[in-house]
């Protein structure tokens, strides 16, 4: 059997491997832009391709399209749904700005495999002809950016959420159980005043919460209205009437989310702002994340010459050379991870802010990664959810030797005795290696009894 | 047969698959950072690895390394390095911030492969540990950063620059074929003086000119100066003396390229501002490429309703909507690899400023940005030569068309009749549709036979 076949394109024949369900324009754009597997176009991308183009043919057999071609084109475009075609999907991200090969690679295959079903022959154009058939009242130019939303909206809902969300409990349950632990605050890493040690986990629960509500707003704002229907420039030409509101409904049933039809074509062809703002919030969560795992590292330093005020799960021996050796490799994997996603971001917007006229072409890079950060930071959450947050233990003792050892409970007795009276008070404590109480006697300063009922920690929380 | 055996670590035992060659700490690893395959480590990150252990294993064979042990661990890390093993290193990117697991990976796999020469029996810690004899001398964090270095200088070396030859001999032999071909200038998108198109071209091979020299200039300054003989904090403890010029010396030796030890080891453990400076020569690159693409992709616009002076190879057919289209996929591809490239900057950056103390803990977000990065824009610039640069050709007529009709070689008359006067006639010739003469001699502003003296488009080209 010939480990080959021939397929054609408007520039000519090429040869294909034989089982492929492919044509010439895929087979054509692994030789134009080889850059390997590992750059290949995410899955998730080419999944939400397939959602498309069945819920284009649901709509085109109302359009001309017969029955028997229909049904064949959602079986196959269900078959690329379910995962069971990955392998046909060579293509890397790195193509036409416009993802037009990605685009022909899943009108061929799906072709391929509708015309396998109804002659017996895989691949091919007859009697599903990819363009004619599969394409029918789409252009790659609202197809791809439509599958970049869908895509992107099943990874928000399926992944990305539910992390954020198991990390949000996470830290939510540490912050209702240390409620109660008084520690010493520090700003600019110096000793400040008091607060519990659950008040200090409640800020990064509410940075998660924000950050949720930041990317459902973008979620909804700009990822659910889809771009379908506006074919090659935003004008709908070769669709038929209603397309753009149709398909919208259908892809909404398809997948259980309030897509919508984009309230204008040409910005949603032209532009890809909705995306770059969705990336925009996934920055501001990697900020946040890099923030609370530098914070949860920083407390958990030593074991012995460190902060020490939280013990971090050991998941791991921590060194190749130190023998027991513990590391904080969840937050330094999250830290790392949130530094790709601002990386990520950069490249977002620098595609976002080009293109000319009525296409951005930097749409196979926008969508590639979007799905990335949003893989990273999910997988990243997850993780350090299950295998830091959750098994944190508290040092209580630790916590409070340096409370009682604190200048800062000084500020306490300012209202009382004055600013200056009570920094002499703090500095000659620290001089000569005293408790604050002690130098305040010692300088006259304040009584014992004003200073025992103002100098106590658990009434300096604000509660 | 047995599916997995039973390895273990510091944290206790763990089963790991029969077949493996790899231990425990590899194992763990896997499990606790579950990104999957797609972001593995680059596998020149681990070749780089076993460069370095058996650049190790030569020289600890002159310190109490034994004879056999050390020729069985050059054996396997030979195969690790000729890529026999590639499928035994399937850590990701995302772990440990000074790429410890990526070293134990390393020190397991070479080890298990020793003991299975050895003792027939693959795996395990005997006769040949993985810490005590392949990691010996060495720690993760002198280790990990020198592979990072091996790994950026043989792929600048062996594929970047070879990439950015072939572009660069691409742009010069247009800029020398086209070099008597006068065209108009354009400035803030306006038509401005003339000049030829091998001159515009020139610029760019400048450009590529210019971007070699500063990755080469970074390549000497920061890449070949290797970490290895810090050990763990960079005082060298439990390396032998002299482990650190040593080692240098082997990998100069096995690789060709004029690797040296670090002046300061504090400064190659705790920073990787060597890594950061490469990746901005990178980023630089990138810049111009982008330039250089959009020039060409604007030149090339049309083919009836553009400017339309160069016409660009056609790869493919360009649409799935529109019969018959081409379209600048070379440029789109470059120009969405730049963006790639300037966001890993980014990501690179954000990883170079933090760390902590003794310890940069983001090398592997650093060095994975920098390998994809060269490779990127190796094959895109490999590429963009070979499918657009190579097979342009120009429209010398639409070129002279649109000289003729230029309004700016007005500005020659300057200098003899005042830029006032020029602008008189530009301004007239515009507004009346005519030619410069005709504007000029209606105006009485310039006689003809100084007008056909001065206005001589091949006469203003600073020749
Ligand atoms: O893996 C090492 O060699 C060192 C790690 C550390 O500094 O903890
Ligand atoms: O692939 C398309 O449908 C359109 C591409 C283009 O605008 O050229």
């Amino acid at each position: 059997t010939p480990t080959t076949r021939t397929e054609s394109d408007s520039i000519g024949p090429i040869d294909v491997p034989a089982d492929a369900y492919w044509g010439a324009q895929t087979e054509r754009s692994l030789e134009n832009f080889p850059f390997g597997a590992r750059e290949r176009m995410p899955i998730g991308i080419v999944h939400a391709l397939a959602i498309v183009k069945k819920a284009a043919a649901r709509i085109n057999r109302g359009h001309g399209l017969s029955a028997e071609k229909a049904d064949a084109i959602e079986a196959a475009a269900q078959e690329v749904i379910d995962g069971r075609h990955d392998d046909q999907f060579p293509l890397v991200i790195w193509q036409t700005g416009s993802g037009t090969q990605s685009n022909m690679n899943a009108n061929e295959v799906i072709a391929g495999r509708a015309n396998e079903m109804l002659t017996g022959t895989r691949g091919g154009k007859s009697p599903v002809h990819p363009n004619d058939d599969v394409n029918r009242g789409q252009s790659s130019n609202d197809t791809f950016p439509t599958a970049l939303h869908v895509a992107a909206a099943l990874a928000v809902t399926r992944q990305l959420l539910p992390a954020l969300d198991r990390l949000h409990a996470a830290l939510d349950a540490k912050a209702k159980a240390w409620d109660s632990i008084v520690k010493i605050g520090r700003t600019h890493l110096q000793d400040a005043t008091p607060l519990t040690l659950g008040q200090e986990f409640s800020g990064y629960v509410q940075q998660l919460a924000h950050a949720r509500d930041r990317i459902e707003g973008a979620l909804h704002r700009n990822i659910l209205p889809l771009a379908q229907g506006g074919t090659a420039v935003g004008t709908g030409l070769n669709a038929p009437h209603g397309f753009a509101e149709a398909i919208a409904a259908e892809i909404a049933d398809a997948t259980g989310l309030d897509f919508v039809t984009a309230p204008n074509k040409f910005e949603a062809l032209a532009s890809n702002d909705g995306l770059v703002d969705l990336h925009g919030t996934l920055n501001v969560l990697a900020v946040a994340l890099t923030k609370i795992a530098n914070d949860i590292r920083l407390l958990g330093s030593g074991p012995r010459s460190g902060l020490g005020e939280l013990e971090l799960p050991a998941n791991e021996p921590g060194s190749s050379i130190m023998p027991g050796k513990v590391n904080p490799t969840q937050c330094e994997m999250l830290t790392m991870v949130a530094a790709q996603v601002i990386g990520n971001n950069a490249a977002v917007t620098v595609g976002g802010l080009q293109g000319h006229l009525e296409l951005n072409v930097f749409k196979p890079l926008i969508g590639a990664n979007v799905l990335r950060s949003i893989h990273l930071l999910a997988v990243g959450m997850e993780s350090f959810a299950t295998r830091t947050v959750e098994g944190m233990t508290v040092d209580r003792d630790r916590i409070a030797a340096l409370l009682d050892r604190s200048l800062m409970l000084v500020t306490a007795l300012a209202p009382e005795i004055g600013y200056d009276n009570a920094a002499k008070i703090a500095k000659h404590a620290h001089q000569k290696g005293l408790t604050l109480k002690q130098a305040g006697l010692e300088l006259g300063l304040v009584d014992e009894a004003t200073f025992d009922r103002v100098v106590r920690p658990e009434a300096m929380l604000g509660r």
